[in-house]
């Protein structure tokens, strides 16, 4: 067994509590059987969890943290508490080596700031980019950028973020050239902010780096498939991740109402039920659950914080996956080429 | 018959055209006995067009402009066609006291600037906000404002939305205290920008206005109907509507792949097709077209620049509510007593 197997838990992280990480956990334990797992958190209330998981109890390692990070905690408190909190040693694990990557449902600007601090970016990188993969009508899914860690953002930032989000692209969906575009309101060129602009004006000069710039899209667009990398800064993609899934959760439910609404549509909705089902899986969060950190020496997946034991066992799937694809050193030499070719 | 049941139309603005605009008055008319247009554009063409609407024809007045704003076109550049086209005629109507309110699909940006160049802003209001109803799980819809023509917006700004968005839902949804609250990327007090979080701190000091703050709201809760005001810049608001109205066609899209996917489910779909049919007749855009741009001397709605012919109807029904409920002089009033008891 070697330590690229082995992913350290924030087991206290989360709104949902130990009990869910450790089902979570347990639930990936029997899909990846070659996986180990450092448990962090308060020792007793691990050891009295795993007794309902005898599958994960006599091959994972808990290391005690006393402390938490509350869900409202500021990142520059939780810096503080880095050494005794569940959250801050789970980091601490990749740093010392003894983890390929770990996986937090905690707090996600005390999970960008620890992270930064503990594992240091790449260089050529201020600043580490939240990634998700979000479904699409395409081919595959789509890798969207900032979600949330940066909530304000120059067009440095975003041109950054483009080269790191095309960099997962290449490795997580296997695509030579990903074609890449920035969140905008408008698909004119004068559209939006400067910021926007003035990135839109770098990235599209920018040919030598192995990507297709496409432009602007605008949120109508996410879901089509149409590019495979969007950018923007973490407010704008906190706020379209979030509606995405509000509306999906909205459509569904007004899909259960049509369906109850009359005794006709309730023989339709049992008869075509495989298929509706197959769409709740589809869409459902905790089926997409697993953001990762672009631009550290180190991988760190972030976990949604309502996730439940399916959402914890997906995330950290994910992280199985940028283990075995060697993210972090793929993603510094796609930046080292660039840097290169930039100078 | 009064000027208070006249609307000008922009007849030339929109990307489908003349056509697709006359229909959409055409409907409205069929809706709305009572109410008479002034159709602005290319007087030849909307003549032509006009013989496969007799119902139209008799009773609408055409005003000739030689010009039309183009959907890129930078706002700076449409002002000083003002009185040449068709978008700056549509709007001299209201100005005028010819028509109680004007209706374009044409480019946002250019008729925000015309229509606050032209109208002027109520005293206290810095600029105009894009406000639009959204469909939501609660009583009623939620009005949405800046949906995107204040790309950046200072703390004041979003105060002035929060109480020009609270004055639009006492009047269009016959709220006494509308609860309001500001679109963030998380719930607790310290997240978002600067901005955000002063315009928080203001509204939730000014307790002498008709509504309740209750804080932030992220993008996941938008259409679950807990607030009836939204609150947000521009950015942020067109990413929000534009991303849920492509999650929504996504979704929908889903659902109809999963009903042709085997036999069974096809003829589920076929049973449960007046439910689903209902389903997405409310989901339609265009059932939810009209937004109003709040702060100014005279009402001005802006359609969808794809809306069809139903969605045109839709925009028109939007603005003969207003125009019936008085909305300008309204929301006048409210903010008279905001600054009284500001001051």
């Amino acid at each position: 067994m070697t330590n690229s197997s082995r992913i350290a838990i924030d087991a206290m992280g989360g709104d949902e509590g130990l009990a869910v990480m450790l089902a979570g956990v347990a639930r990936a334990r029997r899909r990846f059987e070659d996986m180990r797992f450092i448990l962090v958190g308060d020792e007793a209330a691990i050891a009295a969890g795993l007794k309902d998981h005898p599958n994960l109890s006599a091959q994972s390692e808990i290391v005690h943290a006393p402390d938490v990070i509350g869900s409202s905690e500021k990142p520059s408190q939780a810096l503080r508490r880095a050494k005794t909190t569940s959250m801050g040693i789970a980091i601490d694990m990749v740093k010392q080596g003894r983890a390929a990557a770990c996986v937090s449902s905690g707090n996600t600007g005390a999970l960008m700031a620890m992270s930064k601090l503990s594992l240091r970016m790449i260089p050529g990188i201020d600043r580490p980019a939240l990634a998700g993969l979000m479904p699409s009508l395409g081919a595959n899914d789509t890798v969207v950028l900032d979600l949330g860690a940066n909530t304000e953002c120059d067009s440095r930032n975003l041109i950054q973020f483009a080269v790191m989000g095309a960099a997962y692209a290449r490795t997580t969906l296997e695509l030579a050239r990903p074609r890449v575009a920035l969140l905008n309101i408008g698909s004119e060129d004068q559209k939006g902010t400067e910021t926007i602009r003035d990135a839109a004006t770098a990235l599209r000069a920018a040919t030598h780096l192995p990507l297709d710039f496409t432009g602007f899209i605008e949120g109508d667009k996410l879901s089509r498939g149409d590019v495979d990398v969007i950018v923007c800064d973490g407010f704008s993609g906190n706020i379209a991740l979030k509606t995405a899934e509000g509306t999906a959760r909205f459509v569904a439910d007004l899909l259960k109402r049509a369906f109850r609404s009359s005794t006709r549509s309730k023989i339709g909705f049992l008869i075509s039920r495989p298929a509706t089902e197959l769409l709740r899986h589809h869409l459902d969060p905790n089926n997409h659950n697993g953001a990762v950190f672009l631009g550290l020496n180190g991988l760190v997946v972030k976990s949604h914080g309502g996730a439940n034991e399916i959402g914890v066992c997906t995330a950290i799937a994910a992280a199985a996956k940028m283990v075995r694809d060697d993210l972090t050193r793929r993603i510094a030499e796609d930046l080292g080429d660039f840097e290169k070719k930039a100078a």
